[in-house]
């Protein structure tokens, strides 16, 4: 039956995601310093392996057949996402994957070299012969999925997600921020005044920066049988559901950066570790998307491990794993001073919750205009620098490392995916906002360092469905509500207002 | 051209392989306890590519096409390789492989478990499993290589290597350790009563003696630009040649064992790092066999690191990383007194070069047996028993996990490979006897830390041969002579003899 056959291509393909996931991983952590070119033949080489699998023609004909066989609601579902990523991965022709494929590496490692230059105009024909392609494969995607272009590639990350739905929520945020931002600055520097930062009192270990972050995974969560912690250069949440590898680095100087990014990184881990075993092997059973992802560790990094019932838990916790001294007079209010610091900044990954979501929205824009054609990459610079001038007081034009030049994702082709990572934000701060009312007791439960009745509804609500529902369905089904920006804009005057 | 669509099949095969090796590494080292079922699914799956690949029908076609081909000698020799291997690959059915994979997979988790609770009953099913799939595979290797089915196994692990000119050799070291080791046991009670050992001045940091083994390794060649050291349960040399990962395991009341057990890793990862790049994509390019690979970190371990010119070099070097407490009072002498121990005891990977031939002699017997029904599984520990109280005058009856549970191979299917170790340790002797000739001067290089001249005899002569040649056919080209006992035997009486 062809339901059975495309169960084992699942298999299949699901041992060949195994082996590239642990590879990767391991790239980032063990391998050894002269491995790298033969990684690179070997990950290469599966990855053609897996596309060859997963394009099969005949893939389409299973499809077809199994759509007409009765089917449990499941595995009706398991079938339509199955479709889903068959007419994602067959869109492209080969011609077409490899000439992107050759452009995309190579203005990867010029932007990895001029970046470091703050080499601009040798960077542009780079970036200009990316867009050209993204163009491309926006209407190529447009075309399969009777999308418009740019939702077409949005959709590659969180299925289902329009900009028709999304510039509003972001417009009613920029318009929200841009006032709040100043407010938020006055409220600190009032805070600050009546309570001072308290000094780091370093030197922290690694090692025993280790088990503090170890001890705050187990406290949240993390589950030692299918996953670890190590150190990487860039800290990432990788491996497979059943072991999965996140890292962080370590900095001796202070403590809290490392211990909120093995949060964060533990927010994505246990989204993951949620994830239906049964459908491993099918799209079904995949995280949903990026922007789900993102709700996910932000949900652990900043609704969970930014709020003071957290820190009256972890508190005790710091001293059992790092000695008393370690927060010498420190308060609670003193940690969230230091986590909750607002500042107005070039860089988006240094960036603060209340500044990030303008960096994001900044790109949403920009990357619109360039894959429709309303602006040429020659003007990105001048652009660039209106919308940061706007929006953050930050002029980049004489600086494009800072400003256009930032980020890895358009070098590498990879337009459509940004606002993920403040739709995560909105997503966190709402299934916050449903989880508060499902579970009434749950701030008194993180005082106790209870975790499980807050996971429990989020395992039911998010991490069992998989990939059953577009990332709007999910979250209307989890919080009740349509995604929308209100819970976020809460959260923010709450935390940050005056 | 055929021999080029071979080469391009070889990159492909040489990436599964990467896989495969990487992902078992990563098993042993960094996998969470829970990751195990998925991994052996993924493993399983990809052994199963590799196979389909491997043995596609067309590659007859293309092998037959190039042999009629003008080929450079090495050409010719990778076509021969490559053409062995396809037998051996072709003469097991994919869906064998995938049955025998999953089950060995499965009866290995198993055997960590069990033979940890001394179980033998539960375990007994799994084994039989086990041996019923490899006397399957025996007799289809055999039909293919047109030999005996036991020796169609060892040719997997030593090509060219028989029963016929093994046994022999065997036999006659078995009389002589029979004879030998009353002999070695009185002779040593001598000197340990003129120089009782000398207690151990632990305890020994696991950080301390990871720094000693690293730089050990560093002495005697390793290239940490390829290859790394990590921990495992039960040590090993994995990975990929161009990152080759060995392990060991520490102690703190005595820091030779890991140190030894590191050197005898390196020996193994030296010929892997010194394998002929331009060939590692073809069988051509790989280390000869296991025998080969044990003559190798044999080399290392006995032949280097059990001498007193050694320990003269390496006193300073104890002392530089441990500190000059570690070895209080030590002499050489007291050093060679604890690595030269002979003892009689049940397990084989704690035996001492004296005893463990007749360890493995004793698996070479039995497993000979099984393979061929003249053993069954449920006569396994009498049988064990009886051989182990005729070499060793030791009983294992009632300690079935010192006994014929100890070890992972045959739980892993692995069946002709104990022979391996024994003709390792033979050919050790065997090159060293011929390195020492070609190259005088090496016991005072070896004491001045100078490893060059020596790695460099068995660069050429073992390392970068790779597998231009049979095992038996290795040797004679090295030595000058075929295989024999004689220089180990005189190697023992040497050291161990009155
Ligand atoms: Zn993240
Ligand atoms: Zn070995």
């Amino acid at each position: 039956m062809s339901f059975q056959k495309l169960d084992e291509l699942g298999h299949k393909l699901e041992s060949l995601e195994h082996a590239l996931s642990i590879l990767g991983a391991d790239e980032a952590t063990h391998m050894a310093s002269g491995g790298g070119e033969k990684r690179a033949e070997a990950m290469s080489n599966l990855a053609g392996m897996y596309h060859e699998q997963a394009t099969a023609p005949e893939i389409a004909d299973w499809i077809a057949d199994a759509e007409k066989a009765e089917l449990t609601e499941d595995g009706a579902r398991a079938l339509r996402e199955f479709k889903r990523s068959y007419t994602n991965a067959t869109c492209l022709p080969t011609e077409f994957v490899r000439r992107r494929t050759q452009a995309t590496m190579l203005s990867e490692q010029l932007w990895r070299d001029l970046r470091a230059k703050n080499d601009w105009q040798g960077f542009r024909p780079a970036l200009e012969g990316v867009v050209k392609l993204v163009r491309e494969e926006a209407q190529l995607r447009a075309d399969a999925l009777k999308l418009a272009p740019y939702d077409a590639l949005m959709d590659q990350y969180d299925p289902g997600n329009r900009v028709a739905n999304v510039a509003p929520v972001f417009e009613r945020l920029k318009t929200f921020l841009k006032g709040f931002l100043p407010e938020a600055l006055a409220a600190q520097n009032r805070r600050l005044t009546e309570r001072p930062l308290k000094p780091f009192a370093g030197p922290y270990t690694v090692e025993k920066q280790r088990d503090l972050g170890l001890a705050a995974m187990a406290a949240v969560g993390f589950d030692f049988d299918h996953g670890s912690l190590s150190v990487s250069h860039h800290p990432f949440c990788g491996g497979v559901p059943s072991d999965v590898r996140i890292t962080t680095r370590y900095r001796t100087d202070e403590f809290l950066s490392s211990l909120m990014g093995v949060l964060h990184e533990t927010g994505h881990a246990l989204y993951e570790q949620g994830l239906p075993p049964e459908w491993a092997h099918w799209p079904l059973g995949k995280a949903r998307g990026m922007g789900v992802h993102e709700s996910q560790s932000l949900f652990v990094e900043m609704q969970l491990a930014h709020t003071r019932e957290f820190w009256e838990f972890a508190m005790p916790l710091v001293h059992q794993h790092m000695g008393h001294d370690a927060m010498r007079g420190w308060e609670v209010d003193d940690v969230l001073n230091r986590v909750n610091h607002v500042e107005r900044g070039y860089i988006r990954v240094d960036a603060d919750e209340v500044t990030y979501p303008l960096h994001v929205i900044l790109r949403f824009e920009l990357e619109q205009d360039l894959v429709n054609g309303k602006l040429e990459v020659a003007d990105l610079p001048e652009a660039w620098d209106a919308k940061m001038s706007e929006y953050l007081g930050l002029s980049t034009l004489d600086n494009p490392k800072d400003g256009p030049m930032q980020d890895v994702h358009w070098p590498g082709g990879a337009f459509g995916y940004f606002p993920s990572y403040t739709l995560g934000a909105l997503m966190a701060a709402q299934q916050w906002a449903a989880l508060e009312k499902a579970v009434p007791t749950v701030r008194d439960d993180i005082r106790q360092g209870n975790f499980a009745p807050l996971n429990d509804w989020r395992r039911e609500n998010i991490w069992l469905q998989g990939s059953r529902w577009s990332t709007p369905e999910l979250m209307e089904r989890a919080t009740g509500e349509a995604l929308n920006a209100d819970y976020f804009i809460a959260h923010l005057k709450k935390r940050y207002g005056a």
